[in-house]
């Protein structure tokens, strides 16, 4: 199995994947922090232990980074599939690595656009350029298994 | 590398999971375009820049739609996992291509059947057949592994 | 492709991250026994198909339950993939075995604290617990593929 690793593609794909990972623990990290300063608990034993049921509540900016998490999921965790099977047909290095560091960047400006919430379009933007990677991926692999 | 999608069984694993991929995202691009369309959006910023504050609204179809792409989620991520390492699994072609097309169609079924509102229980019963290769996968594979 | 599942890290990776699975799929079914029990549907048709429009309506246990199946998407699916990865870099097995256990307890002592609402912190403990594996395979694939 460590051949896979061996592999440049691959081991680049798995770099910036790995990174990825982290930059969504980050997420879940940063809604834990604002929840407690903001005192917004979604669970009222959460509210009961940091105040009072009074604390069991929204709020606007604990719901933007629960929105900016759940976007990283509709998007990271297919890349992770799209990236390792684009990776077994056997695309140029330089190729590849254009592909996996374009969506990179896309996925960690799409995440500084929400949290900072920054002016549009750049968080659709962001978005739509990460996109870009994952739709020629796609067609990539239909077009190696014989679609 | 390029021997497992040499492999029959894994390569038409990876023919349906990118559709379901391509699927996946086709629901992000209808719940925004709905979200254009109702003039209801999550955040201040995309509100303001399409007509002013009031926009920041929930819409009862946007929410339809945001429950449809959570449901993949939940459901289709997981069949990436599994479909791939039951195609380890060395089962034959026809019973593997009969549990993802199952699959690929129940989940299709259930997309369609979210966004129009189908009369009930046609939602619970795609969910419910797509569910069942994604069991029995599950089995063979603990099977395999030596439960 | 069957070499993979011969090898002893990777097969115990295999069969917690099955279990996991299985327990993810249970989340879903609880959740949609509490929406019958409680009758508190997200979906006008199910409602009207369960007694009537007055349904369609949020209910606390519901929304807790799909906080706890939101929460394992988070954190089990990005473990299929560091998992996977981590057991390419040839661990030792005691060692690998270590982290997946640590991960699938933490798991399911974070599911039981949240449907159970158990006195904080042992929620947020088991999802702490639950993390440390994760980080510490993420390190060390960084380290592996040359960060």
């Amino acid at each position: 199995m460590d051949a896979m690793l061996e592999n440049s593609v691959f081991s680049c794909f798995v770099f910036y994947s790995i990174l990825l990972i982290l930059k969504m623990y980050t997420m879940a990290v940063i809604t834990g922090q604002v929840r407690l300063r903001k005192k917004a608990f979604a669970n009222p034993e959460d509210a009961e232990r940091h105040g009072g049921a009074q604390f069991c509540r929204t709020d606007p900016y604990v719901e933007r980074c629960r929105r900016a998490h759940l976007n990283d999921l509709e998007n990271i965790l297919p890349f992770f599939f799209l990236g390792a099977i684009y990776s077994m047909t056997g695309p140029s290095l330089v190729i590849a690595q254009a592909h996996f560091l374009i969506f990179f960047l896309g996925r960690i400006i799409h995440s500084a656009a929400y949290l900072f919430a920054l002016k549009p379009p750049t968080r659709s933007l962001a978005y739509t350029i990460a996109q870009v990677p994952c739709i020629s991926m796609a067609i990539q692999i239909l077009l190696t298994v014989g679609f």
